[in-house]
């Protein structure tokens, strides 16, 4: 076990939450490196939380990884902590850490969180991030195994997102938005591979389909490749299709909110 | 003394402010570990930044604890540094530190920090936090006695803010709102501990006037015990009475600023 | 080589991409201690983190400095390691650290970043920061040499933003808004010292010329000498002359973005 810890969470940067976990970890580990993933996911936006951990997730080195985006913190679902590919993730069972755990190659072991001699006591019932998951991190990095942490859950069992949809057809391929970067570039669940296989190539124009608007946009490697102003699809460091405008908002500009349905096709 | 240093400002994270401080800390004390309280303060809210403070304070290790929240700066009033709890308070003294201070037991002592020699010089009046908080705190992790900053001022002298109150009535509980966090979530200055003593238990129908108005919500363990949308009381992370909104705004929809008069009573 | 990075970027903090920089960096160099600067540079604006990073460079650690603010990222400028007072700055070659490395003496060597070995692949066009600028940052603090790179470039050809213009003239001086910072204080291009040269002293009325309005304003040691909501010019913190209200907002109050004019001259 590395003695990286990293946290994402919703919970903003106007409070002293996330300082508080940065406290308890500091106060049990305190030789481990701590790394903010995030905490503007959105408030309750799981499926948020959840595109920006795995999307973050190669680039962090193998340790403990919080997630804590729980809508419905303190109700009945559970705390768990997954082994995957060298890493151990922890956070609530309702899916947050999926998507992290497929691009980890997926589950190799679950377990509850419950054993609460681990916990920092009282657990106040709507900040399992401080009294929970920032102590439990700080112990698996001073040796505790996952293992101890409460009784195995298969992995069958665990809650997990729907991928984002991504279909390809003759001579097509549907998506639909994954998220919106601070730049207002709009990422889709479309990867730059199923492009290539229809036979686009950069420097092509490709057809886009969003709900009954049809638009024609170059492909090209960057959005630096489009005068500023004008739209551009490119593949993002994601290795994902996004659409951009150079210099400007795509999102605001479409008007595309994540989940809305997009569809890619070659233009002749 | 432990080489933890934290920092609490209202400098806010568009500028390189905190970035200052960071690297000043970072010169004198390379092995210190820093944690960031919150730097989003409302600018001069010393208020806010006493309550987000005194309530991050217990889950934070024992080490010299900045707070730059100071609507005089420059002005008149003097600097301090304040031993409470086995820890080192540093800032302005004009209340800011105050209910920490009060969380950890009170002042031990307290010395005006004043001499000059550990200062960064020249001192720009109106950043304290870089060349007079930064690089005490750092000589203080580094073996700097507090005392051997400027005279001793006694503790009685020191400036504090006037705390919440809370008032235990015959058959009700009046307080005010403390602070209200980045899920609007809205915290009272009413302990779980006063409401108990009035025979309220989870699961009970809690009758609250605002002002004029007077609601009767459920009492529960957690904001997710009642439906998303409806308005709920629970006793929150820091131990005090919050009104909230599942998955909602409580502060939006009741419209209560911090000051806010509240009572709350059982419903029978 | 000291064993500290810094990151100034525009990336924000509503995704993971500075999370990305930073696990990227504590792979290659766990050791390193890394400051963030800043992150909200607005959006590809070149200018204002400039002049971030030129103002906070004088209290950061001698270590290496990555900065990425970069509207044409993936077109064709080059990416550069400049070498300055003991330094090595890292960017795009558009200007951004011109203002920092010319408050640290001047650029001593300069290299074009091109050695891919050192880079994470595949790069990205659109995330430098994270495939290039973080991976090299890593290997300069493991012992890299900056020559090691990429070719030489002679330092006279690096891109340099015009530093912001300040013209003494008979009785008066001009200049212009560099930037505005969170408390709306103003601050212009014109050093404390080209004030006192005209004679100009603390406590003295100033002549403010803004466009075609003329303000005369009170010149004090800080803000705080004048009454809550009052209009004041003062030496700020980075040694030029700012024109703040107390606790209020100065840019709102005068509606003055970077770049305008601004006049100075003694009253008598």
């Amino acid at each position: 076990m590395t003695s990286v810890i990293t946290l994402l969470t919703d919970y903003g940067l106007e409070d002293g939450y996330v300082a508080a976990c940065h406290g308890v970890i500091a106060g049990i580990a305190p030789e481990a490196r701590v790394i903010d993933v995030c905490h503007l996911i959105p408030a309750g936006d799981v499926r948020r939380g959840a595109a920006v951990l795995a999307q973050t997730i190669p680039y962090l080195p193998e340790g403990v990884h919080i997630g804590a985006v729980d809508p419905g913190a303190g109700g009945a679902r559970r705390a768990v902590a997954i082994e995957a590919g060298g890493r151990v993730f922890i956070g609530p069972d309702n899916g947050l850490l999926s998507w992290a755990v497929h691009a980890c190659g997926g589950a190799r072991a679950a377990y509850e969180i419950s054993n609460e001699e681990h916990f920092l006591r009282p657990v106040s019932p709507t900040f399992p991030g401080r009294d929970v998951f920032a102590p439990v991190a700080g112990r698996l990095t001073a040796g505790l195994r996952p293992s101890e942490l409460g009784p195995e859950v298969p992995v069958s069992r665990l809650v997990a997102l729907p991928e984002p949809t991504s279909l390809v057809r003759e001579g097509s391929v549907e998506g639909e938005v994954v998220s919106v970067d601070r730049y207002g570039n709009t990422q889709l669940s479309i990867a730059a591979g199923d492009l290539q296989a229809l036979g686009v190539r950069v420097g092509d124009t490709l057809g886009v389909r969003l709900g009954r608007r049809q638009l024609s946009l170059p492909y090209r490697e960057t959005y630096a490749a489009v005068p500023p102003g004008e739209l551009v699809a490119f593949e993002d460091s994601a290795g994902l299709i996004a659409i951009a405008v150079n210099s400007g908002d795509a999102a605001q500009r479409l008007g595309l909110p994540p989940g809305a349905h997009v569809r890619l096709s070659p233009m002749n």
